[in-house]
């Protein structure tokens, strides 16, 4: 059994946003566009003053559930874990029209989940943006069937996820049972990104470094002992980093609250007291730099995620872990199965 | 013989800036600070109201050439490349400000140098701000021995080390022979990152990985074959997430220039048809982070660099290097001496 852990899905079309919430910024999927191959369709955003920015190319694998189960099976995938495009996060907008399109996305996970309960579970996303917003929607996720946790992103309009109202909705997903799985999103950076593709290969893995150091010095694992926190990309560049990070805390402790430790205790929780909650996916495209990970974490904290359909994405879920000669059967079975199970909770 | 690649100075005083300019934003030293340990001194910065804002307290080891000499004897280190502390890049101020305070900074390399030819070599500061006034600073420091190159940062006012203005600096060290050695500073984030310390620990290896994206695919090893640059603190974040950047490369070739190439080409350039260039320090705190370098680099490209007399740096420079049990007799000695010697030009 083989549970991708980092997957992204669409419905097919959904009512206009933009005439709905009467602005401007919105996501479409606009099918057969101009330039787009046969039977895909062209991600696009609305701008004030009419008309659309292109977003991304996508194929019908994005919303089309039978093609997703072919490419499950060719690529011998048991189960996806279902997480919108986090571009749907929509933190700039008005919170509850955020909220309104929230719900029909996670409708749509609970849609298809239901219909395909043994092939999928979901992660839902609510409106950050507002905290009674995202706890209610919280709520209703929780009573649903195939929901076993939330995506968030890496900040809220530029609170870190230590920021008081962000973490209130972490510790209550982690109250409500559900995994918090977080994926980096309105990346830092501006104009000096702009090139090679930087705010996806520069921008995001420091993202997910900046949630990983606000959850671990934040003191979010000691204020919910049972939350289950997972962060995409294989921790970002927080791995290879940690060196400098951990030398930062032992010489000067007085940039750190007084409670900091060092974070190597908090990820390596197999072999401490600390309880395990603390997850990274595979996503490294590295064979050396999944092995970074191991070092540091336990095979059972490291989750296969592909991050499907996307190119940077890995193409075959799974192969690099198949193919590394070193893992050992264990590795192998926790790193395609047994972490993921474990972070979503799945019996 | 050991040489130390990445060290910092500051002449023990200097003129006041902010007087001399008109306008605040400037460092200087003051020593006896209230609440500085004796002898220790207080960088402070000039506000515009008036007054100081702490910067960062140091040790006599910063600016005393006794002391420095007698901790390089302790430390085992024959020889220090010096260069400035980041912060007096001043890419802020008037260029001719900059220029005034860089030229004093050099004379002051110049003298430290000259007064120990044996023990140290010195790395330029320049006005990155204004092309021709920093070209003609390295005109006029490549006549004064003991220059073995320029540190610059890892972007002026935005502006990455492939914008035009800053590359035809770059372009110029290559022709007078100087190294480039890439330091970050000025590093993006901004409220993001205020606690944590993760303007140094998170924005530092990021800006790096900034400036060699920029170096890679900005084409400006193409444009000048002979130059010499080497990142710092072992390059960042790039290592670490190099795999997701050439998958990135690899999925999506049309986001980056026509005649990009696998980055690796690059690094492992002794094992390959490139001309040899590419440096990083050896600034991991991580044996495991170091071997990755290892993997990357040949080790005749990895240059022992402390940060001293920084606490965020090896305290006892090369101690790391020469405690890893794995390393082979040629490794240690490129990496404690060679690869400086190479990176530097000296004979």
């Amino acid at each position: 059994m083989h549970i991708d852990l980092h997957t992204h899905i669409l419905p097919r079309t959904w009512p206009d946003w933009t005439a709905r919430s009467g602005y401007a910024g919105w996501i479409s999927l606009a099918h057969d566009a101009p330039g787009c191959a046969k039977g895909c369709a062209r991600m696009v955003q609305s701008l004030p003053g009419g008309g659309f920015k292109d977003f991304r190319d996508v194929e019908p694998n994005l919303w089309d559930i039978p093609t997703r189960l072919h490419e499950m099976d060719r690529t011998n995938v048991t189960v996806q874990a279902l997480s919108t495009v986090p571009v749907m996060f929509a933190s700039w907008a008005s919170a509850q029209h955020a909220y309104d399109l929230h719900r029909l996305l996670n409708d749509h996970l609970a849609q298809v989940v239901r219909s395909h309960p043994d092939r999928f579970v979901a992660l839902a996303c609510v409106p950050m943006q507002d905290s009674d917003l995202a706890c209610a929607e919280l709520d209703r996720v929780a009573t649903i069937s195939g929901f076993r946790g939330v995506q968030i992103g890496t900040h809220v309009n530029g609170l870190n996820l230590d920021a008081p109202p962000v973490r209130s909705i972490i510790a209550h997903a982690a109250k409500r049972n559900l995994a918090v799985f977080v994926h980096p999103w309105d990346m830092l950076g501006g104009d000096r990104l702009k090139n090679f593709w930087m705010p996806w290969l520069v921008a995001m893995p420091t993202e997910t470094t900046i949630a990983i150091m606000s959850t671990l010095f934040g003191g979010i694992l000691d204020e919910s002992p049972n939350l289950r926190i997972c962060f995409a990309h294989g921790g970002g560049s927080f791995p290879g980093t940690l060196g400098r990070i951990r030398h930062g805390l032992a010489a000067r402790p007085d940039l750190f609250p007084p409670n900091a430790r060092d974070p190597i205790l908090d990820l390596a929780s197999e072999t401490t007291n600390t309880p395990a909650r603390f997850w990274v996916d595979s996503l490294t495209h590295d064979p050396h730099a999944l092995r970074t990970l191991l070092r540091l974490f336990h095979s059972s904290r490291v989750a296969l995620g592909s991050d499907y359909p996307f190119p940077l994405g890995e193409l075959k879920p799974g192969e690099m872990i198949q193919q590394m000669p070193d893992l050992t059967p264990t590795q192998r079975t926790d790193l395609l199965c047994n972490a993921a199970k474990a972070f979503l909770g799945m019996p």
